[in-house]
């Protein structure tokens, strides 16, 4: 794993000034068994006592740990480590005094995983260390902090996707080198598996279903692993596939055609190219500044239009450290993905665009791609699959 | 891994009753991203959009989830699977309507990691999307719920944990006859963590200091990762390790001699027997009913009372799926370990037993054993260790 640590604390801090807050707090405990995941972007390691990492606008990095984790901290991560043995009151009060920050943002979000790492016992229980200190009072959101400090993907960041990506599509073009018709979804996903392992990478998301592996027409698409279902020829085969390298992900979409290239269905072809225009014309919108939702609803617009059923996901979500990253999402505004497609897309965020449709016939058609919004638009981080895979025999 | 979740759903409900609470509510998302460890003993799958997993107090199981994520549920592990597609609400409503508890627990704790699995993003979100309702009103913790339910151990669990002790045992006969004088904390670190992969089993905490491998006198014990450090003759050379087998963990620390029985100074050996003698004092007390602090108090005043200063940790944690696995502890009433001293024993816990102390010449002495708690009292899961384990040449 790749240690990102010291960069992204310097970036943080960059972030606090330009939000004009004037300190973040991280306060954690037992963090192998539940863990902020704004931590893993500063370390890979484990705090055990409750502690409390400090980082402030002027760039001042403080962390106030139990004794038996004080050895164990990145001592590069921080200019100070205080250690304590019974309470951690004390100490922190005092470290607050020494700053005296008017705003001290925490990690609580309603819309986004990965800016609501503390957990709602944590937080009753800071309120009460800080109950008799005007800090109390300056408690306030760190959302918009951790969505642009995860969103802004540093050159290192974007370099290990990159690394990601590859191995995924070379790992497309492998399995799709060896499939046969009759194959089962399980034997797929399992040769799928053994590749991964083979190359030392990891699951982009729980292997229980990395890659969704969906064979003809009737499997529904969803968060589900393989069944004994065996490829048809004159079907489609599906994959949702991402793997994990130096700590970053990847997340794509491939589809292919049991068959020859002339014997595409009509329906599939058109289903098949509705889904990569619309994948294209969201591309052509994204770039920084843009709102997410707006980026969403060309895409959406697109496969309506085109006469298809709505699909009931976001176009597009954030990928990093987690598939999911959080953050923007190019999603429509259900009440289930919260405020996050109000959110405006950065330079450095990396998108996917994976819009679906439902055939009449054929079943579901459903591409992913890996996209990095640049100064002044975006550039594919995959190489978009632009025609279906065609497998005879 | 070992799925227990349909025999732990069992057992939570019967809590529930026991404890008089009429249902159990879990609620979270994203949960590849942070996990609420409660539903880790449900099931090792994860849902990724706003979920609530409702289990009630006269034995039904409802899971209300997304619809991409309703078919990759463990379907023998609920009575009904709602999936909604925009928003979560109008179903949990209803749900909670015909449930109509008066109770609902809810998965926070000020002392308890593991009781603690719900983000403050979390239940505020709950808490607006109940406002209208009378179920506002209804939600309490479920720390005492989760307290009992991860700490009384099904006999499956105990197998488990039986299995991991074993491997670590074996682990240290291994090591032990393969150590030299000279050889770095480094080497042996490396060498027991092949012995680990070697059998196929994981780690109880994190890999950056599992095994703690500390050599002489100047190396302070806690939550870090081995150095380049030499064993010395005469010197000691401590262990702290624990594997996980089935998902289920163990946690033992031994000690080592370079050189032969007959060379031990007085002093490392009146330290050794005071913390084996700290051990079979606490041993001998703990049995169902007892207050976990004095527990600790027994085996923290034998190691004072021996002429030792006070050592700065609980005597023993629980263990199972998490090395620290939360609920009753046996330790002191410092503030940072919260109300968990004040907890009863129960039969069916699991605990460790770890005291230590800090000889003038020798560094540190600690052992640990694992402990399972009976009817009448408890039973070693671990050999104790009795004696130093001598090296020579």
């Amino acid at each position: 794993m790749i240690d990102l640590g010291a960069a992204k604390a310097i970036q943080a801090c960059e972030i606090l000034d330009e939000l004009g807050l004037d300190c973040w707090l991280l306060w954690v405990r037992e963090t192998d068994q539940m863990t902020d995941p704004a931590l893993r972007l500063l370390m890979a390691g484990d705090v055990v006592w409750p502690s409390a990492l400090i980082l402030t606008r002027s760039g001042e990095r403080i962390a106030i740990v139990g004794r038996f984790d004080a050895d164990g901290l990145p001592a590069h991560l921080f200019d100070r480590i205080v250690a304590y043995d019974e309470d951690i009151q004390p100490q922190l009060v005092a470290e607050l005094t020494r700053i005296d920050p008017q705003s001290i943002a925490i990690n609580t979000s309603r819309s986004d995983v990965g800016a609501d790492g503390m957990t709602a016992g944590m937080r009753d229980w800071l309120m009460s260390l800080l109950e008799e200190t005007p800090y109390l009072g300056r408690l306030t959101s760190a959302e918009s902090l951790i969505q642009r400090w995860r969103g802004r993907k540093l050159p290192q960041e974007v370099a290990c996707i990159r690394s990601a990506v590859a191995l995924t599509e070379r790992i497309f073009d492998e399995i799709a080198a060896e499939l046969t018709v009759g194959m089962t979804e399980r034997e797929i996903f399992d040769r799928v598996q053994a590749k991964v392992e083979r190359h030392g990478a990891g699951f982009a998301w729980h292997r229980d279903h990395n890659p969704a592996v969906d064979a003809g027409p009737d499997k529904a698409f969803g968060h589900v692993g393989p069944t004994d279902r065996r490829t048809r020829s004159g079907h489609l085969l599906h994959f949702d596939f991402g793997v994990r390298v130096d700590g970053y992900c990847s997340d794509l979409q491939r589809m292919i055609f049991f068959g020859r290239s002339a014997e595409i269905p009509e329906e599939v072809d058109h289903g098949f190219r509705t889904i990569r225009d619309a994948i294209r014309a969201a591309a052509a919108v994204l770039k920084p500044g843009i709102v997410g939702a707006d980026v969403d609803a060309v895409a959406r617009q697109a496969v309506m239009d085109a006469g298809y059923g709505e699909y009931m996901n976001a176009l597009g979500h954030q990928v990093g450290r987690n598939a999911h990253d959080g953050g923007t999402l190019l999603g429509p505004r259900w009440s289930r993905y919260g405020d996050l497609p109000d959110g405006r897309v950065e330079a450095g965020n990396v998108f996917t665009l994976e819009p679906n449709l439902k055939t009449a016939s054929y079943g579901m058609i459903s591409l992913e791609e890996d996209v990095l919004v640049t100064e002044s638009g975006c550039e594919f981080l995959s190489v978009p699959q632009t025609e279906l895979i065609c497998v005879e025999g």
